[in-house]
């Protein structure tokens, strides 16, 4: 049953333990910073029922009658399409701020569907009904979720068995017939603090001697044992003493390390415990999915900057000058071939024999991502180049409202058209953006959903190399015909 | 009806005048050099019986019977991703060379249609039934094709009408009620010269002032007054000393200078004489559908060289290195951002409404385009890097034949795997790929379908910002809703 | 006579108009965020009696006696090498931050002096006195400058004298027996809120119809009708609420719009009225200068990330991956690169005739500056890529200190060695410097000392071809000696 | 005593073997196209007595009077300037082809004397002495050296010793009291075919295991046992027929695959034999010495690659165009950053203690051989833009002959100014530099004097971080002042 925007908001209020700033948060919905995370997350519920988003955003089901578009299971191309565009959509709504909440949890869902069954078929377990049961769970009660995925891993060089502190990477402490005692810490969960359950799923392929720490569960923030300590949310924080920053002032999420302390986690919503040779198939069936979903969100923040970029141009008079073009054709770039592998990548998506669910191409996704990865800086670099100087040593907002200085900042600040303070305000964003988001846009643009090197190495590995060998061959007179051998692929 | 390979070859014997290195080409089906471009364009015509090929090149047309499938008008999305695998297929199958014959006719003709139909409801000409009827005189005949775009230029920042010697672009020198009469000349028309019929087009936007420049018509190379220089080949030439070249012996095209000594075409073959207005039309609309050929051709080139690459790695041994694995990566990337341009070109189409012909997305085209413009060199520097330095330093394979010297190169020139001169070949293919073909194969990334300038300004024209700007002013605060205004693309 | 850190502040008390986000600063010396970048201005003074910097810092003078070395007038390449050291110290000095307030003065004064020669030597004026006074002025009394140079622009495009509103270049709109009077906006003049002179310079080549736009002086911030509005300084207010950011406690420079109404400027004080054809030359000597003095604050900030991003890397227990190492080198390469080109444009300087004035080279200043603009954000994704994504979710030093939560941070947020706050400090200094200094510090290196395009125009223009068209000449076969025509620069 | 060219010439009349192309090569100096690289390299000799050059190329010595300046040991920055004058000058008089006969050598030898002496130091062996000698012989005797260092190598994974054949690192099979026997294959010696003495190094650092393999010597190409195999040189055979192509007519360089089979060295011409632990000096300090040779000769092949682009660009008419322009500055900063990449080095050169040698400095050494390594496929890219595609698709030299064809070749091939046949050359060399020097130029540009990761390994390796982790943990608040620790270098 679909949730209102305060059905949601009312449901954090269970007494999960998050700090911020060195201090315990009492209701993180009324929290001054944490709240706009809250406000943000919501949004996807009000939206449900909103005339302009509602078909969008919701979806018949056969079973369970309206549900969250979020949470249906993608059978086809056109599913993977509708859930891109869902994506996208919500994050423009979001002002360029993807909204979580609902999306990565499907994806971790989706995934831990597909690899549970062939675990189940190895192991005899029974993954695959608990992942059933708790997917229904989330449904019917349109739930938010989050995944915490990434250990804090120590020293990086070493595997999870190998590390001085073995809790460095998440791990079972203790089993007994009513579940499996957890214990370690998970960095950088987003909106863990504002969801209603948290996926824990392992980082990384194992060896035997890393079958503890080869463990996937869904466990709810309120859980004794569990604490979440926030990231300073830089973006409101700035937004706060200027009116004009409706970004931060309306759209934000937060990061949590997240921590286990001997936390108690049920048979039934366990999903992986000790099958070490799961844990890389879990590790990267998430990413995939998920990695489809950053490309959507990436290409409407792409689409942010270029607009802006373009706005700019125009506010400069320089839209026509050879460079600018240069810079704005970069911006188009970005974000058009992460929307194009995004297109590729639900087209030539794959459906899983055993369970249905249609997967992304992982090259398609995997290429995407990389590419917005490694390009992120360049547009940042392209968007200033175009703004040009003025747009980081001008002055704030308080200063058009002192009629001392405003008349005589309309007067300066003016450009070659357009309205002066849509000026002013278009710079301001822009210098936001690269200011109070740059941490984490950059970051996340690099190290989201995977680092670069991860995406090279997925990459090199998982390509399909026949044909083109093929080709090589029989282009260097090696082979006397193109067919032998072949794939179907190409 | 479909023509076999000789009736192709024998076609081409019509008296045409070709200079090839300083000489008079008698025969060009015969000529040690062009031979091999006669050969290599018959192929395509030899494949419409090749039992692995027949589907893919052939189709079943309702008017026609069977025809070339270059010759069918794409009416949808899966027409595109046809013709893009049979471009594909049909590369691989040139060992990499692109077979142009068929592609760029067609692409010329497509667009000579969109483009007619509007000059047509503005001036009342009559060029949609010029274009339909040659059209079909050319599935009927299953004739071989090229596409004259490009002029001479001489000075680039000046327009046609503004060059000191007025024959810089070709133009109508004169018009009578039979037809009218050119001067001029184009460069670089790849396979004129083994041709049944040359698509002349212009190759810019044009003023009033630039009026007799604004023509496109069909012409027969054997036509009086028509005279071709080729390009020396290069690329053929050097293989004839060395057998193990099996692309240069099998596989090549021609450029030539095509000039125009006031040839006379007749008004029927005439699709633009004058109409100025749209002579930016043609000359845009062409390269739209050539580009799109293009990102298939180039995707194969590039399944070539990572394929050579990746044995050579393996054959180095150093496959698992991090440094290598990064060049793999930017092999595969150029090839599948291409091919992911490509789906994306075809599912996001457009279909004219006047003539039903479905068109590539523009956009997604050009960029892909774009990057294969902006990016070949460096995926020569991955080729090389992986390679090593002995790839261009290597003795020849006469060396293998010597018995002095083949037994020290079959011992000092294996590599850490597979057979030592399988490791030559792949290694002098590299190196001829990266010698002999690569004044064409680098000038044509670079500049063929238009330069990187062109496709840049393309771009940044041609793009719709709406839906950027929309969300650039609402994430600023300008609007306080995402859709006002608002269009559908995205 | 050299004056101390408090001579300096006291200095600023002087009745000047500055404006701080909409309210009037009283003191500047003394206000919460504009009084760090006093106190990072005054440490150039604490500096010259400091027993470690006082030998870089101060210079004996034959005619003045101790003087700052800045304001030594360069003969020599060994006196550039020793500016570019002073800079770079004291750049260190101020943990990255550079400190301008006497650089780019004498920067301005030394292209000045060489302008106004020249100016003199056609329009018998009296620049040249003016200047050598002025200079002798500051010398004496130890003096804090600034340059205002960017003029608020209105529409790029269009000329000084093309602009609807004919402020949006700072001009002269009377003139008198006693001086000038000027009114318009300069944008972004670093540090003139906290200096003793502004130096005014025209910020591009004029025609005969801008004549009133050319126009250079000196003028104190105290006088009438001069008046400063400074953009927030983030990077001071982000750091006052945690303590371990000690670069913003410390160190930081504001940049003001600087607004002239109708402001009287005494002839003494002018060194460029009207003299339209000389405006061009003060615009591109300045620069030379000031890019030799950018190279140097630039290669010591970019010292700052490496230093981070190596230990980080160390931290991290990543310094042996082949991809970090490939990062590492790319932050090496920009530093050493901008070293690299500093030290060859001091020994390939060239002394001006007329005044003795030892000049960077112009081609390996632009070249080095051109770099730093080109690559700053690829450094950052270097950087970004070696720390991991934790360091932008990372949680306040606040956590630290709160009980409940300081011994699990310290546990979890364990490196593969070294100290865990330690490891928590390079980490928080990192994520500042991406995120409150970002759009300072990427602004700056796209568009300080001029933007890209500028840098790419002003190198294709002043680079001499001769000795490169001589060889590519003669290797065509063109001409048959090497040596015809020739000049002596290579 | 200086040698005359044809003194030179007669020396390789000495039953030296070397195979062509699978033909054993009677004289080398006779050779249709080996016989260019012997011109090539006789040229060094001529222009030490060419007014012109013979100030840079000849110098006095105290010790052994008029000597080769390539001879001429440095002990100074300033030595290092005319050394890099002196390769620059002599690749300029090459036409862009580097001229290594005595460059090489020379780095080899003053790399020796540095390595020797430590080695004597160490195990009391006389190498020092050897190479005194060695180097007094070939002084006296003004021969041509080549080096040979790059083993075949094999398994690229793989240790010397780990090979599964023996010999792919050359190595001493057995020892006497007069001499070693080695056995093995040295990878593209450069001009070893055309020299007088080879100097053999080791390739790489060894392991105890890899004794065998540990040895340097020179050796007479004529000595028994010993073969050469040279590649095919291209950019000669392809200019046979093209009267045009003044470069491969005059100028060439051959690369051999360089076989010992069981070669007897004496004693007092081997400078390493067994000593592991210094293999790795020696195989380190040869490219320092020659990575400085490599930034001198390739900033002269910039230097050709720019004249062709600057003066196409102007006969094109688009030198003023923003994207040429952009194009244009690439090449500039190419050719410029490496130049002071040279100058740096040389001004910041270490004198080694012992010997007196003066050495290049590492970082600016091995960071502009880097740049010029990772770049050079970025300039190619930049001059084909300016150059426009008609370079690709040209006709030959000999059209221009045909007086059927001469007239409407200089009629169409008309550029904005100069000209036409000049127009021809200037395309018809860069077409010939990418295509019959590509696999050379590319490869070289990228393997030669080590890979991209060799430089990139011994960069973060010898790079010295003492002063960029101080400034960074003061900037972090670590440590409360910069200079603790401290080194000098900064």
């Amino acid at each position: 049953m679909l949730r209102t925007a305060n059905d949601y908001i009312n449901s954090l209020r269970d007494g999960r333990i998050i700090y911020y700033k060195g201090k315990k948060v009492e209701d993180v919905t009324k929290h001054s910073i944490l709240g706009v995370t809250v406000k943000h997350a919501s949004d996807l519920y009000a939206l449900q029922t909103d005339d302009d988003y509602a078909e969008i955003t919701v979806t018949e089901d056969e079973k369970y009658g309206k549900i969250s578009r979020f949470y249906h299971i993608p059978h086809s191309a056109e599913d993977l399409n509708k859930r891109f565009d869902l994506i996208y959509k919500t994050t423009e709504y979001g002002r360029g701020i993807f909204n979580i909440i609902k999306a990565i949890g499907s994806d971790a869902i989706f995934a831990l569907m597909i690899s549970s069954a062939r675990v189940d078929k190895k192991y005899g377990t029974n993954y695959s009904s608990n992942i059933a049961n708790f997917y229904e769970y989330v449904v019917k009660n349109d739930l938010a979720l989050a995944v915490a995925q990434t250990d804090v891993k120590g020293d990086r060089m070493k595997r999870p068995s190998e590390q001085k502190d073995p809790d460095m990477y998440l791990r079972i402490v203790d089993r007994n017939e009513k579940g499996i005692i957890v214990r370690g810490a998970k960095a950088h969960s987003t909106q863990a603090a504002v969801s209603n359950e948290i996926l824990v799923i392992p980082s990384r392929n194992m060896l035997e001697s890393d079958k503890d720490y080869s463990v996937a569960f869904a466990v709810s923030p309120s859980t004794p044992g569990l604490k979440m300590i926030s990231k300073p949310v830089k973006s409101v924080e700035d937004s706060l003493s200027d009116e004009t920053l409706v970004i931060g002032l309306n759209n934000a999420e937060s990061e949590t390390v997240t921590i286990f302390e001997d936390v108690f986690i049920p048979w039934e919503r366990v999903f992986l415990a000790g099958e070490w040779d799961y844990a890389g198939l879990t590790a990267v069936m998430f990413p995939t999915f998920h990695r489809f979903t950053a490309i959507a969100y990436r290409s409407a923040m792409a689409s942010l900057i270029l607009g802006l970029s373009k706005l700019l141009a125009d506010s400069n008079g320089v839209f026509g000058a050879s460079h600018i073009r240069r810079d704005i054709v970069d911006l188009i770039m970005y974000k058009e071939t992460l929307r194009s592998a995004g297109i590729s990548a639900a087209y030539k998506g794959v459906k899983d024999i055993t369970t249905g669910v249609f997967t992304p191409n992982t090259i398609y996704t995997n290429a995407g991502k990389l590419l917005a990865n490694t390009h992120y800086t360049d547009i940042i670099r392209s968007a200033v180049d175009i703004a040009g100087g003025i747009m980081a040593t001008l002055p704030s907002s308080m200063d058009f409202k002192n009629p001392e200085t405003s008349n005589l900042l309309k007067k300066y600040l003016a450009g070659a058209k357009g309205d002066v303070e849509d000026r002013f305000k278009l710079m301001n964003t822009l210098r936001y953006i690269i200011s109070s988001l740059n941490a984490l846009f950059t970051t996340a643009m690099i190290h989201a959903e995977g680092s670069i090197e991860a995406s090279i190495i997925e990459l090199s590995r998982s390509y399909d190399y026949t044909n083109d060998e093929a080709l090589a061959k029989y282009a260097s007179g090696i082979t006397s015909k193109i067919n032998e051998p072949r794939n179907e692929r190409d």
